[in-house]
């Protein structure tokens, strides 16, 4: 994976972590990418927090979760694409917080993740976004992403 | 927004309501069209229910709740096609519900959206639909609907 | 539906369940197919397990519903597609999970959608997938799983 071709700030893309199981990280169909949904995994494959939002997560932990987890699934994007700059744009976004009762601030959470696209992406290519709070996630992770992206043919 | 073009039966669509937030509402690519989770909101973007359904949100508020989202989803889609006689069909419709612990008559509430889609477009263009009981919405939100429709090229 | 074209061990798929209500079980535009949210219903329409997973529902009930919610959503592919050797691939799978707080063992039920779907396709059709830990869904069901897949022109 590479991070040229970055339109955005220029931080780079973490690496795509080490898949977990008999897991697909993102499936290309033509120009349509699909991702799985991405946890905050580093590259080894180690998740960097779990727990509820709201509860033993904090709301900075929350974000800087997010964010990881946007990156794995843009990292996946730009995988299938031969790089970021083949991006077209992203279409769809869902970020799954697991989180305790009566926890709303979700869309600080989806702003957190958007903000990380855009960090790559630019302002341009983001894609419409849902955020939903959930029960659980796999492995305790707080947040998980899927993206939805058009790239350009190769 | 235009009402013109409404196949159904002839119900005005609401005005979209004003973005929250650094948010897209919709992404269209070519003849697809995705939007962003839709809450049931009026058009100044308030609102009009909040909490938990089978726990303080009644079932009628829930319906008319899943009601508003949609219509709000749809009024995304005629905007990004260029008006409701120019979407071709609704593709998915998810209907995440924030509710208590042991709701499951969900399959009422995604009835309720789905004749909303009806009184607009006709039986004819419904999309595919889950319906999904969660624990937590943005801002307290009772129901958050997305929808991926297909439209005619402009 | 026909389980000729079965390219994986030869398991028929199931016949799709009888639609519960005004439900599209799936929606097919060009070589694109959505399909509802399925849960582990039986041919009749009823459902083979209700409850919540890590609670009532044992781990071995709950990889059975995920199998067959699975077989449930790749009959209506098949459906779609006049055939599953005319499915071309799987994109996308969501494993809703109706679960007991703490239960983060979400992979395994996956694993197990997984596995019913490469039965069917083999291994080289299978989507992206998430999974989402949920607090109810319909009807009490215990798993809900859509599928995207891309078919062959007919």
């Amino acid at each position: 994976m590479s991070d040229s071709g970055d339109h955005g700030t220029g931080r780079p893309l973490p690496a795509p972590p080490r898949p977990q199981g008999a897991y697909v990280p993102w499936v290309r169909h033509g120009e349509l990418v699909v991702t799985a949904g991405m946890t905050p995994r580093d590259a080894t494959g180690a998740l960097q927090v779990t727990g509820l939002v709201g509860g033993e997560v904090t709301p900075e932990q929350a974000r800087r979760a997010a964010a990881l987890a946007a990156a794995n699934a843009l990292s996946a994007v730009a995988d299938a694409a031969g790089g970021l700059d083949r991006v077209a744009r992203c279409l769809r976004m869902s970020v799954f917080v697991a989180c305790v009762d009566g926890f709303v601030a979700l869309s600080a959470l989806a702003d957190a993740a958007s903000e990380e696209l855009a960090a790559h992406l630019g302002t341009d290519r983001l894609p419409a976004r849902s955020a939903i709070g959930v029960r659980a996630l796999p492995g305790g992770a707080p947040v998980e992403i899927e993206l939805t992206a058009v790239v350009r043919p190769t």
